[in-house]
Formats: structure tokens, C-alpha cells, sequence
């Protein structure tokens, strides 16, 4: 098997106001990964989709990661027995001649990339992605039938906005979902308390629902916030200020107590393997 | 005065064989700023050059850095007289709707731009670009009239490798270069050794003189690299280990007397100012 095509495409992108990123001019990037795998008589193609927020990366995937793809040897793409992708095989393939650290705006575009190869490759095997991402991964020791998911979104409306989260997020409740996160620190807190409260209601309370403040917060707001959220025992409370402002992050965990989350803009945290050289 | 024209030219570059990154398909990108300010009948054209090893930006310069600086309002990049460029206010332009944190590849699409809009308004300033400098963030205080320099080089050579090293460190030290930087790790120590001999000899010793290893050590041939250069005294050792492995760094910062360099391809590790929301 092989990947035949790969095409890409910028959209435009929208989502209310948002407290850190204006909607103006924000685009994002669809990419499609094209087998000459057959199902039911049409190739199988893996979807992608890159990050809401960090723009569209059209200029490097068309001009590194996907040449790269379609460059590589079948076998350098593929699993051992020959019969599907293999996404950590393309991985390595997407990073040949990237210069260690510095993971910005190239994670995005190797995301929806990615993103792209483990669908192709779940659809292959007959698998959902879950069960892949397990087998591949965590090992067969995986035995759960199910996932646990939540709902993101609850970003603000331009009018109306408690009744219509509340109307969105019965919806989300009506789908089925039982957890969900909404957007704070956009607003005045007193205005996001009755978000909070109008949001907890439709789901089963505070517990049940996580508050991402998309950075908003000041060193001094992030600490009002957190005491005025401290109470409430929300599911949890993320990117709070300044993602690379760790002196605000380590107050904020010292004196709230629910969890809080942090971390998706670093991305010079961690060891990975070495690249061979080519 | 205003910004009239931005052009961007993604060229391929090379240097021999590197450590970590192949020269094939290697590229980078060159930019022009160009202004409506005249000097002997032309415009004031400020350049700049992205990163030797990054790849070349030209996607995110023509999708979201230049657009942004061509669409600004003239008073948005200019200083305070409206006389010149002020390239600090010209990058919270380019910054305008950039998600916080995650500054990976935009820092090399926005750092060439940088570059040129500097080189632009020292031109206009009719000032040296260091001078320029000095002035727009130490203050007053500095008033050596010269900038110490070094030369950067000693990739390694095909063939003849320290022969070639030494001509190119002969010809640098003609020039009137006192201190230089080569690349080691792309070799065996030995040889290594021998390339940083063949240098300190035409400049003034191992003092003058740097090394760069470009991310090419294991853990391990780290600390060997490491004992067997701490001896000599090299002006100092940089990008010894994979950037992000920073046990390897410490290990190698606890029993390296000398100076080590590391960090560029760090991109989470400050606290910047937060950008104004739109």
C-alpha cells in the first residue's frame, strides 16, 4: 500500500469573541491523505485538521512535511507486514532534516498531518482510532469498549450570551454529553460566574465542567479568578495567564485547589528520541 | 514615511556536511522591507536572512507577517516623530492575533522581518545598526564605539577537512578576525581534536575559540566530549546534546569547567509582555 496524494487546504475559521485570538483573518488547515487502499470501490482517505487559533500551515506543509510523505519509500511509511501506515514511521519521516527543538508552528502542521495518517490508518485496519491508538500505544492490557469524552466549546456570544451557552450546552447535554468546557476570563468575573452557574446547571454541577481562560489573565486577575473559582470545585481551570509566565502558574497551584491545566503552548519540556541523520 | 513593499525569496542554502542537518533541500529566506524614504534617489531597502537550518518561512511571511505590516496603519510601525521604522512597535504588529507561547518556527519568519525592519531604520537613522541599538534599549550608558565580533564557520570540508579548516581560519584571522566559532560532533573525537588544534594555532589559542556541536551528542559521548575538551579551554562549547535533554546539559555543566552555550532552540522558557487583545 501507499499514500498516493496529499492535499491541503486553508479555511477560515470563526469562534465569537475570543478573548486572546480576534476571529478576523484566523484560518486553519484541512488536510486530506489519499490511499490507494479500496474500500467498497473508493480509496481510503484520512482527514485532518490542524489547531483553532495557531493558523493555518499551508506554506509548510505543502512545502516540507507532505513532499516528504510522498517522497519516502513505500516501506519507510508503512507497518512491518506491508498492509497499512504506520504513523510513527511517517513521523520520522516528516521530521528527516528538522533541526532538533524549536516545535512551534511545525507541530501544527505535522498534527493535521498526523492527525490525517492515524484516520487513514484506522480505517484500514477496520479499527475505531481508539482501539488503534491502544494497541498501539498502551498495549493490549487496554480492555475497555469505551472513551470517556467531553465537550469543548461555551466560547462567548456576541449578545444574549448566558442564555445562548445555556441553550448550547443543552444541546450538548441532549447529545449525550455529561462533561463539557467552556470559555472564561473574556468577561468580567461576576459575568463568568453566571456562566459557570447557568452552564453547571445543565450538567451535573460544577464537577462536570472544566474553564479554559485562554491566557487572559493578568499575575493579578488570575489570582482573583482563582479565589473566586476556588469554591465552586470545577472539573478544571486552564491556561490561565501567560502560558510561559510559570511564576503566576506555580501562585495560582499553591492556593487552588481543584486541578488546573497548563502546558499545550510549551513545547520545550520534554526529551525526545534523537533524529538519525541523514 | 511608511512601508511600501515587502518581498520574500525562500533560496536553497548549504553548508557541507553537518552534524545534524542535511544541506539537500535545505533552505532559507531572504526578505527586502521597502520604504518610501529616499537616500541618493532611492528607497531605503532594509534586508534580512532567516535561520541556517530552520528552512526557509515564506509561508507564514506571505500569509500572515507581511500582511500584517502592509496593512498596518503608517503610525503603528513608525516611531513617535513619524520620521523612522520602530521595528519594537512593527512587531507587535506582526504579533497581532498570535496565540501566546509556542514560538517555534514564526520566531524564524518574524526574526528575518525583524532584521530587515532594523537594517531599514539604522539606514534611515544614518546610523551604524549597533549604535541603533544601543540607543533603542541599553540607553546612553554605552558609548564604546566598536562591537566585538567573532566569525562563524568550520563546517566540515568534504575532503581534505583540516587542510580546507585551516585555509578558511588562515583567510578569517587575514581579515582580522581575533575569535572564531567551528562546528565539532560530526566526527570521531579524534579527529575533532585535531580541527580545534588546526584552529587555535592561527588564532591566539584555545581561547579564542569556540565549538558547536549542533545537538550531535549522545548523553553519553557528551560527557566524553566533554572531558576531553575541558583541558584545553576553548572560549566555549555550545549545543552539545539534544537541546531539550536538559539532564545531559547539567551533567556536562557539573564537570566542564569552561563555558557551555545552549538555548536557542529553547522557545518556553521566558515571560514575555502580553499582547493586546483586538
Amino acid at each position: 500500500m501507499r499514500i498516493v496524494d496529499i492535499r491541503e487546504l486553508s479555511v477560515p475559521i470563526s469562534r465569537y469573541a475570543d478573548p486572546s485570538v480576534p476571529s478576523g483573518g484566523l484560518t486553519t488547515s484541512m488536510v486530506a491523505v489519499i490511499t490507494d487502499v479500496a474500500r467498497d470501490g473508493k480509496p481510503v482517505v484520512g482527514y485532518g485538521f490542524a489547531s483553532i487559533g495557531r493558523f493555518a500551515q499551508g506554506g509548510l506543509i505543502r512545502e516540507r512535511f507532505a513532499p516528504r510523505l510522498l517522497a519516502a519509500r513505500d516501506i519507510d511509511v508503512m507497518d512491518e507486514a506491508g498492509t497499512n501506515l504506520d504513523p510513527f514511521r511517517a513521523w520520522k519521516v516528516m521530521m528527516t532534516g528538522e533541526k532538533p527543538g524549536g516545535h512551534g508552528e511545525r507541530c501544527v502542521a505535522i498534527g493535521a498531518l498526523d492527525m490525517a495518517l492515524w484516520d487513514a490508518a484506522a480505517k484500514i485496519a477496520h479499527l475505531p482510532l481508539f482501539r488503534l491508538l491502544a494497541d498501539r500505544t498502551a498495549g493490549p492490557e487496554v480492555t475497555s469498549p469505551t472513551v470517556s469524552v467531553y465537550a469543548g466549546g461555551g466560547y462567548y456570544y456576541p449578545t444574549d450570551d448566558v442564555a445562548l451557552l445555556s441553550d448550547e450546552v443543552r444541546r450538548l447535554s441532549d447529545l449525550g454529553y455529561r462533561r463539557a468546557k467552556i470559555k472564561i476570563g473574556g468577561a468580567l468575573l461576576a459575568q463568568d460566574l453566571k456562566r459557570i452557574d447557568a452552564a453547571a446547571r445543565l450538567l451535573d454541577g460544577p464537577k462536570h465542567l472544566a474553564v479554559d481562560a485562554i491566557y487572559s489573565y493578568t499575575p493579578a486577575s488570575s489570582i482573583e479568578a482563582a479565589d473566586a473559582l476556588a469554591p465552586l470545585g470545577l472539573w478544571w481551570f486552564e491556561d490561565i495567564c501567560d502560558p510561559l509566565d510559570f511564576e503566576t502558574l506555580a501562585a495560582v497551584a499553591r492556593r487552588y485547589p481543584a486541578p488546573i491545566a497548563a502546558g499545550e503552548a510549551l513545547f520545550s519540556t520534554c526529551v525526545y528520541r534523537k533524529f538519525d541523520s541523514a
